[in-house]
């Protein structure tokens, strides 16, 4: 393989990148929330793209694009490459469209060498994984995998506008949600990739990274109530400071996310009442977000928190309340789906470095239908969702080339 | 000495007290700032009071309430009882107030006894204690000691009125201020009681305490720079979290603090970049307050606070900037006041407690001027700047009588 076979590949991945990112509903940022205008009309690029690279493409009913690459053997259960194409407020413009992309060059490659695999190849861009606007949760991709929950339907966004009225005006079919859902076996393989979102690939000088988990998340809201008081009056060993209690938990949080390679713990928000110079403080509300690829880990990880907080509390006499308010389990990826990406990677001359997927994506949903699978490239200092996301064209070609041999493989090709 | 008079001594007090909190510019709250109508009305009421007692009283170029009970001879220096009538928003009831109370209660005793001490005995009730409504320190009994900075006047308040154009409102005079300071000699003691807004007296089961100095203060603000990041996706060693350091930082303070019985230190505020469940700290800003009545071992302290967080954000590679707020001295009590109170307090059968006012008085301003020495009650749960203020009719009675002993030993009665 050519190097400037890379480039190439890079080059078009970035010019669909781009195309994508002139859709926004702000003008002067990239802010594409589900079921906008601006949303609809990247939805349409990205089939018209679809249609350009010889695939048979719609937006469906939910909002997503599916686009079908046909295969030898209409029949036989297809490849699915997909992401998102939705994004946070003031956005960069490759979490998720990279995803998305890379599907389309490959069809494209696939298309211009005339070549046919032995079965479909699909591509998908789904419209809600960022679940900024409605309180859903990867409600589009799991309309495919068939666990789309209609109560997401009367979810309202901050103007009170329901989700379904939105998709409705969008040119949506809330009432055809439930038919879009693919029967178990009918794709074999379920392959996304992605940005990073971290900092461990530029750290070690690697374009690319198989991912070998989608991490389980507990997060929780602790509210510590201390006693205000002066500054000034209160001697040291009177006091019941909930910050100084905060700040033990906050250390020892640290120190639990620590111990093993792959868990990470974070305190992320430290609100403090009343909050005036010359005040102890009163209250204290902590958030906790704690995360592992192993779901016994980190149930243990917050079970052991949550005891060394509350033996905190109780040492100064602070009241502590917990209220956890996520659970979401750990998303193995399929062995096969990882190791035909390990392959391809190496094809490229580059180790294939396993790493942990501590955000969550399609693949979370998609899971459910199929064996699932992601490849991460390098993005600049680790950054996501924000205008500084970056990564080279470069990296952008050893993706698309990458999957393109695992599509390949998978499609036993 | 019977507890009848105690009582009867209480009671007058808590009325006295009564009457000055109805003074308010706010309807269901005390709120009493300096130079308001509620503070005029307080005021006028205040020297009826005095005139009523037997005192000859007036209201003064800066808006302070003097008034003074002449004794056997007229030029011999005075013994003075002070403190303030200015509240904070929402405040209690007590808080200075409960000084010039005492003052007044003294002098109805001994006019009530138809005695004259061999010196005059003056009442004082400063207007600007709290120094909340302009940016002001203390300025009206700096006016009696002789410091008043002329620049005060040109301070304005949050509506953006003038000191000097509030106090003509009031019926002041900005021009007259100078000639207010007192002559050094002329007053020989300055006495305050106050409630003690800290909890160590009802710890004790003790009504009164005599305090051996007001404590200096150090306050800074610290502003920390680590680097924000995705929660799930920035492993634990890659981190510069802010809050992580400050949390450090906030339990190192708290143990520098405690090492001492003579200094506090405290973090009041502790505010979080962005500060989102999901999102690693970036930014941090802390403020630090640092008292002890030894202004060696609070430099001391600060300086090893200092020391302390600049190594915890180096390890860290975390930013730090430290801007030094505050920087005030501490006023050490007149050996002869306080050894005054003491036997006063002694004599009623009681412990005479010493203990360090945390906070700032008016008897800071006025040590330029004259011996001082302060008297604590016990006020409940040590609070204070709150409606829920609150002091026993016998504590005040406790207080009053311990003044009166004092004042009379003061005087060369």
């Amino acid at each position: 393989m050519a190097v400037n076979d890379i480039a190439a590949l890079g080059a078009r991945a970035m010019a669909h990148v781009e195309a994508i990112a002139r859709h926004t509903d702000v003008a002067g940022q990239i802010t594409r929330l589900y079921l906008s205008p601006a949303h609809r009309r990247a939805a349409e690029t990205v089939r018209a793209l679809m249609e350009q690279a010889g695939m048979a493409a719609f937006i469906d009913a939910a909002g997503s694009v599916q686009g079908r690459y046909e295969g030898a053997d209409p029949s036989a259960p297809s490849v699915m490459i997909g992401s998102h194409i939705d994004s946070v407020v003031d956005a960069g413009r490759y979490d998720g469209v990279l995803g998305v992309v890379a599907g389309l060059v490959v069809v494209e490659e696939l298309a211009r060498a005339g070549r046919r695999l032995p079965c479909a190849v699909e591509v998908v861009a789904f419209g809600d994984e960022e679940n900024v606007r409605f309180p859903t949760n990867l409600s589009t991709a799991y309309a495919l995998s068939g666990a789309y929950d209609p109560r997401w339907l009367e979810g309202t966004d901050r103007d009170g506008v329901r989700l379904a009225d939105a998709l409705a005006d969008f040119g949506g079919d809330a009432a055809a949600i439930s038919k879009l859902a693919r029967s178990r076996g009918s794709v074999r393989a379920y392959l996304e990739a992605h940005i990073e979102q971290g900092p461990v690939l530029e750290a070690e000088g690697l374009p690319l990274g198989v991912v070998s988990a989608i991490a389980g998340i507990t997060r929780a809201r602790v509210a510590l109530r201390g006693e205000a008081g002066h500054a000034g009056t209160v001697p040291m060993p009177m006091r019941r400071d909930a910050l100084a209690a905060a700040a033990e938990m906050i250390a020892l949080v640290e120190r639990i996310g620590s111990r093993r390679e792959d868990t990470v713990a974070t305190i992320g928000v430290c609100e403090v009442s009343p909050g005036a110079v010359n005040v102890i403080a009163g209250g204290v509300n902590l958030t906790l977000d704690a995360r592992s690829p192993d779901d016994a880990v980190r149930r243990a990880m917050v079970a052991e928190i949550r005891t060394v907080m509350d033996a905190i509390a109780a040492r100064r006499g602070v009241g502590l309340t917990w209220q956890t308010t996520m659970e979401s389990p750990a998303t193995p990826m399929a062995p096969e789906v990882a190791d035909a990406f390990a392959a391809s990677v190496e094809d490229l001359g580059l180790p294939a470095r396993r790493l942990l997927s501590g955000a969550g994506h399609d693949a979370v949903a998609m899971a459910r239908l199929a064996p699932v699978g992601m490849l991460f490239v390098r993005c600049k200092g680790g950054i996501s969702h924000n205008p500084a996301e970056s990564i080279t064209a470069e990296d952008a070609g050893y993706c698309v080339r990458a999957m393109i041999e695992a599509v390949t493989r998978l499609a036993g090709a």
